[in-house]
């Protein structure tokens, strides 16, 4: 098999029993895709007065500059799965440190979140992911070619300072 | 179809193409069942000097009290999540508040996230998954009678008064 056969799995949408919401559910077996909303981990990581940031080798934003960061894998913490990213994305090894902030995408059902994370030596390489990896001052950071706006968000958080834990809401805002 | 049938959906372990890690794949027509972590989310609600909890009629933890809360769904933000399972568990509207925190259980791969909330009317009835819902003084509270451990944090971090958004992260300690 390969990403480019046609895939079938569930398709017919039904509200399953004791539910109140529609779902996909396969019309030969039966089975029930619930699809919830996926947590993004990530880390701004230090080194010295610099950052890490990556190269993005793949879509989207292909070329684009952004901390490691990725989807939260099963059976791991929210910091560990930014730890892994780091690993996986910029072959880094980092101490995480505190949550910088949660910055949520309800349009695309995600949440991200955001921690501050120390490389433990200056070794760093791209990961299978990312083109280039580079260690930048704040002023070397290509702030026009960052590829994603949540991260550009942590970054800046990061800059400005504040130790409490960050929150952009979306749409809807506290009310009091 | 019932909940009974016996259901069959992705049974076979493998590394799709371009992944690292073994998902669940249909043996019939190679759908991928990419399972992540999930979000649930709850509200501490306040009407004057008592908090609203919901008795649960479902399990687990049946007959055990709880605030209202639950999985996150798609094309929210985790405040109207919070909102919406107010409404579905203890038939109340509510104001959102702030974060109060985000609580950790990496062996269900779950992230709790509870808001502070604040009821707009004293009306209030138990939803179909609550057996009974009332408002409660914090020495009225069943304290030895609650569903989960989640929910307890979030109402002592409520009476604590401390306005940071708390978090407990599971295994891994921030190392500064």
């Amino acid at each position: 098999m390969t990403k480019k056969d046609k895939l079938t799995g569930p398709t017919v949408k039904a509200i399953p029993e004791g539910d109140i919401l529609p779902r996909l559910v396969c019309p030969d077996c039966g089975f029930i895709n619930y699809v919830n909303p996926k947590i993004v981990v990530g880390a701004i990581c230090e080194w010295e007065d610099k950052m890490l940031l990556c190269k993005r080798a793949i879509e989207p934003r292909l070329g684009y500059w952004t901390p490691p960061g990725g989807f939260m894998e099963l059976d791991e913490t929210t910091a560990e799965g930014a730890q892994r990213e780091v690993w996986e994305e910029a072959c880094a090894r980092v101490e995480i440190g505190q949550l910088i902030g949660i910055y949520e995408i309800p349009h695309i059902s995600q949440v991200h979140m955001f921690y501050h994370a120390r490389l433990t030596s200056p070794e760093f390489a791209a990961g299978p992911e990312s083109a280039d990896v580079a260690l930048f001052t704040e002023e070397e950071i290509p702030w026009d070619d960052l590829a994603f706006s949540s991260g550009t968000w942590a970054m800046r958080r990061f800059y400005d300072g504040d130790e409490s834990v960050g929150h952009t809401l979306g749409d809807l805002k506290p009310k009091f």
